[in-house]
């Protein structure tokens, strides 16, 4: 029967509406992946001086590096804006043309982290951010540009939106339970119906208040506020439980678009950072977009269930 | 040059991204509309059996209906669900087998506009109810179902979290300024480079936050907290500056999917009832669904411009 469910901490609302007579397979995508562009990509070992200025990279010097940034050629957000004032970069996570992030190793995927976790470090240290978004779109209906698979990073003055009401709740929440609540999700969430895979560090949860079918939460179960603060094994725990989501994601409904993003702390705030994976599977319509609830056709437990193959 | 902006309002912001090198004609649409399904349209009089018991109706006994109101067949919400309460319908605005809101007459869609304001007065009256949502989907990308033109009202217990946060504002600002903020926004708005359309009503502006290109926000110029206040003129009024904006929309981006829905006044509030018309050109990715910022390339002013034909 339906049910609203409200998020761990955001004031936000979902119907579970699985009186829609959707199951979990009925969203087995038919379509085939889009045609690739042909020509050059400017994101392969080679084409660096086709790429804007780079701001790091992880291994060797000219072509030989293993995960690379560098400035988006559109920026959303730039120092020289004014009135849009902070940073866009290209994270491209493997020097390899692969379109799937799930086709990498671990190994590979760990680097990418490092990446991620480099230039996190390093625009922390600068003036003028206060937080970072990092996302990744893969897919034609994750509203993806050029295919070799990468993620991007935008940082900002300020908390954007969501992150800022998160790390709301998460104050007022440790104020008057003297607790983490993403602690709490994890220990309490970790034993439930909704966990879909866990290692020594991390869980992947279908969260109590999934925004759509197979929304996975990945987070540390210890308390770490930002992906800088893993060190190498986490790290590798960390790409193996996402390898582990994004391959069973792709196995199971046949090469999804999905979108991405950490949520981390701003600068100088206490947090517990985690991944959330929203796969673009139903189309957010006038209710969504009026009420800022969502209307989600697959019960969590189910998804969570298909993840495991149970 | 980009831009930071937060919407009227809510703590929501918006990068205009002008130098995407996007112009407002970028987005006209090139797929055919999709084809109709073939069989019986339930929303078609003569087939008033076939849908769910009926709610409402304007217009005469039998098939004799010149708009009508009956229960969703999958609903949402419902009084025979404990944890999703709430009302879920279909408010099927003509009689004629028509995709396109755009395509009526005004008389017509105003016809539409008296089953929306009747449904909500008799669900105000009821128990349970606190405020009520009311909105279209129109085109593959919009998320429809049928192509009938139909709008959907969903009636829940408490305001929905983009209604509520409004209403908060709203108390906020009024306490703090002694002035309508809905009342401002009309009049300063409409002496702007936003205005799209004006009568002697109401106002269709591109507003200074919009989420996505071609966004436009329809208010009346007078203090109305719902659309239950509007007279036989003023209604008609609402819909001469709905089919203008409508059909400027589908002739100069050929027919492209949307949504728009009504923000009125939760049961009992004050506040200043408008419309919001989101046309379905843009993805929102990883970095929309993470952060709850949006990146539009459209300047509203050009969209503005765009509507007027100037």
């Amino acid at each position: 029967m339906n049910e609203i469910r409200r998020d761990y901490l955001l004031d936000r609302y979902v119907i579970v509406a699985e009186n829609r007579g959707k199951r979990p397979y009925d969203y087995i995508q038919k379509a085939p992946p889009a045609k690739e562009k042909e020509g050059t990509c400017v994101f392969c070992p080679g084409n660096e001086h086709l790429t804007p200025p780079e701001t790091g990279r992880i291994g060797g010097k000219g072509s030989k590096w293993l995960a690379r940034a560098f400035y988006n050629k559109y920026p959303a957000v730039s120092p020289e804006f004014p009135k849009a004032l902070g940073r866009h970069e290209v994270l491209v996570e493997t020097p390899k043309h692969v379109a799937k992030m799930a086709a990498l190793p671990e190994e590979q995927i760990a680097i990418g982290l490092e990446l991620y976790a480099k230039r996190v470090h390093e625009l922390y240290a600068e003036k003028g951010v206060a937080c970072a978004l990092i996302f990744k779109n893969e897919g034609a209906a994750a509203g993806i540009s050029l295919t070799h698979t990468h993620s991007q990073l935008i940082a900002l003055a300020s908390a954007p939106r969501l992150v800022a009401e998160e790390l709301k709740q998460y104050g007022e929440y440790r104020r008057k339970e003297k607790a983490c609540p993403y602690c709490e999700v994890a220990e309490r969430e970790g034993k439930s119906a909704r966990k879909a895979f866990e290692n020594e560090e991390f869980l992947a949860i279908a969260p109590y208040a999934s925004r759509t079918p197979f929304e996975l939460l990945i987070l540390p179960k210890s308390h770490l506020a930002n992906i800088t603060e893993l060190g190498e094994e986490e790290r590798l725990l960390l790409a193996r439980i996402l390898k582990k989501s994004l391959a069973r994601l792709d196995k199971m409904l046949n090469g999804p678009a999905f979108n991405y993003y950490l949520h981390i702390q701003p600068k100088g705030k206490d947090f517990h950072f985690h991944m959330e994976l929203l796969p673009r599977l139903a189309i957010w319509a006038g209710f969504e977009l009026g009420s800022g609830m969502y209307i989600n056709p697959v019960a969590p437990e189910a998804a969570a269930k298909a993840y495991r193959g149970d």
